[in-house]
């Protein structure tokens, strides 16, 4: 049974508290198996992909097959239907479009010391995608994370990408291809991620890896963290409507069921100011979820992590909104905006009754890479700056040494770090002298 | 022995691979350790920080006294010299400067479609900040911490600070007056972390957690990694030095110096196109090694890591900087922006010889804390987006849904998200009805 909360009941905060703190992943501990295939891929390069690619995807690769080359992308690609390539091909065009806006400029300025200050961004050179295979294999989560890279300015991308028995995704294909994609390895896994940090006679090695996977390809993104960046470890995904009577209930109830529908963890909440319209949304989904064709993982999701909350009124709503920091926020109500301003803490937001979640999921323009479990409290979607860094700039001039070198002297007296203030002295000595 | 390498030697090739992938620090695994710590933490909340800070800094503490109070602070704070107070005071106004010049802008628009599209930037609501006791304890980190948190607008900024036998720093306690720290705790170790970032009758947790810190703080802030934001897990401090011939061999020596007296682990890398001069610097090095006070460590630093470079040529010097993806980088050469031009992987780079590492350090205006182990290639220093989060805003119109609709819901049918494409066709059926 999905929650039903009311804000004006008396248990209502040890609720809601316990919905916030509801644990819903249970990742298990494969660490252990995880560092033996990195060790394993470090050591003996494509003859330990080969072997872990035999064993796990039953595909027998050489090192030169591990690679597909571009006949094989294309013919794949090209049994995409027209149709979805060109919903690929929008959906590309208006991400590009979106994430060139977030391109952030260099600064150099003189200050009043005579110092030359600034900064500059500068892509990283190498990233590598990973795609999962099986049941996430999302042509749109390809369009997400190539694009931004390739946007940044990421000159070579790399993505992998388990082919099980074999089988190729056409559509997974024809996006890396719309996206520019540079290169594409039939590895999965943590043996992939391993050969994207560290490199083999096949592969070489990147700079950054993104993308989503299973528990192995997270451990194995965590333990390569340092040596290469990652993006963030997502969680299961999840998404907090707030809405007013004036909805459809049927909208709302399918809104938050596709969220429902991606994982038996994923979570969907309702926030709401009129009680009968919360009843109707949950009576909408359990009419859906007769016939929804994945309707065994979101009967799941819905039952073991769903909640309908009734508010006297929106501005509490919001404030409840911050305290869940929802990946996904949905803001059906008379006056989206205004509901929008009083929030802080959520990954993207989705204004009006027009603008249900799943248009960001493929063609809004935002990444629809967001973070998750509370995390929008301290971080950000995907972006071009994940794959942009930036470097610092300062050019002092003898009169700006004179101006501020004597306090960098004595603080690094302060701090017992003779040779730092020696380097200052130095030059101020020879100023003066 | 210092590494002599020569560009034009057969073996250069391989004696500065090796360089490159030296293994500089030996952390100590104290994961199991640390696991117990905040689990306790956890468990017991203040108890768990009374007792754990008795047996470590030897320091007994009530409730009520693990947080500093304002007199003390201020107690503390007038302890430190005018000209210490007056160089903090100068350093905040720069640092702070610079770093307001990072704020990123907000964005909104209107598509050809109608819709609106945009995103936000908030500020983190809390974040806590940790400062190390004993031998690393730098004001000019607090500074570099903090100031960047309130310039974003983080609310509320803790910072915990072990106080080892009871004494406190006075210079520590002035920098966190200066930069506008919020609470002060006098707790370190993992436990701090822990405490900050599940919270504990005493210390209310917070969404960011920043700062350097030993091995135990290290992993502590790896452990609670995703419960809260942490910034990067910093390695020993690097400097490579490109330095043509005219050049003062003491000063480069000095600038070199600076860095390895940090740390054992340190290290300190001059490439030049003069021979000579390379073997100038290090008989200077030599020289001030006989002298200063933290010879020892500099001495330790110099010999296992320290290595001169002697290009043909400038233009292969950024090269092979580009190998190191140095964390600070000095150009002291004829045309140092012409070089750093020719440089893409660097955390900050000093441009001239007028420009000293330790400027940076303290008082130049851009952040200290910087990206080490070549992980500049990927990522940046400390700076106010540190302690923001972007919230990502789609409101779509019926025009703009009947426009970009159907291709939503074509992906959706492509990758088998049923309820994905029934929340865009519910939405598309009314519009066409």
């Amino acid at each position: 049974m999905p929650k039903f909360l009311d804000y004006s009941a008396p248990d209502f905060e040890a609720a809601f508290s316990a919905l916030l703190s509801a644990k819903r992943e249970d990742s298990p501990d494969v660490d252990a198996v995880v560092a033996g295939i990195i060790a394993d891929v470090r050591a003996r390069g494509d003859a330990a992909l080969i072997e872990l690619t035999e064993k796990f995807d039953r595909v027998s690769l050489t090192p030169d097959t591990i690679r597909l080359s571009a006949e094989e992308v294309a013919q794949a690609a090209d049994k995409v239907p027209a149709e979805v390539r060109e919903a690929l091909e929008l959906a590309a065009a208006r991400i590009r479009a979106y994430h060139a806006r977030q391109l952030p400029e260099d600064d150099n300025w003189t200050d009043d010391t005579g110092a030359t200050l600034g900064w500059r961004w500068t892509p990283v050179s190498a990233a590598g995608l990973y795609v999962p295979g099986g049941l996430a294999t999302y042509p749109s989560s390809v369009l997400m994370n190539a694009i931004p890279a390739k946007v940044a300015g990421v000159g070579r991308l790399a993505m992998v990408v388990p082919t099980p028995d074999g089988a190729l995704n056409p559509a997974v294909l024809a996006a890396a291809r719309i996206a520019g994609v540079d290169e594409i390895y039939r590895i999965g896994g943590a043996q992939a991620v391993a050969a994207l940090a560290y490199g083999t006679a096949s592969i070489a090695p990147v700079d950054k890896i993104t993308g989503p996977g299973n528990a192995y390809v997270a451990a194995a993104k965590r333990r390569v963290f340092g040596k290469v960046g990652i993006d963030m470890i997502a969680g299961p995904s999840e998404i907090l409507v707030i809405a007013d009577a004036q909805n459809d209930p049927d909208w709302i109830a399918l809104d938050m069921l596709s969220q429902a529908e991606h994982d038996d963890s994923a979570q969907a909440i309702l926030i709401t100011d009129d009680a009968a319209f919360g009843r109707a949304v949950a009576q909408a989904i359990e009419a859906r979820l007769e016939t929804l064709e994945r309707r065994a993982i979101a009967a799941a999701s819905w039952r073991d992590f769903g909640a309908v909350i009734t508010v006297p009124d929106l501005a509490i709503a919001a404030a409840l909104s911050d305290r869940i920091a929802p990946e996904h926020l949905e803001l059906c109500v008379a006056d989206p905006e205004g509901l929008s301003a009083q929030i802080t803490h959520a990954g993207a937001i989705f204004l009006g009754q027009w603008t249900p979640e799943a248009i960001g999921d493929y063609v809004g323009g935002p990444n629809h890479v967001l973070p998750t479990a509370r995390s929008a409290r301290f971080s950000s979607g995907l972006s071009v700056m994940d794959f942009l860094k930036r470097t610092t700039l300062a050019h002092m001039t003898p009169a700006a040494l004179r101006a501020i070198g004597p306090a960098a002297e004595a603080l690094a007296i302060s701090e017992s770090l003779e040779a730092h203030g020696l380097s200052v002295r130095a030059r101020l000595d020879k100023l003066n002298g």
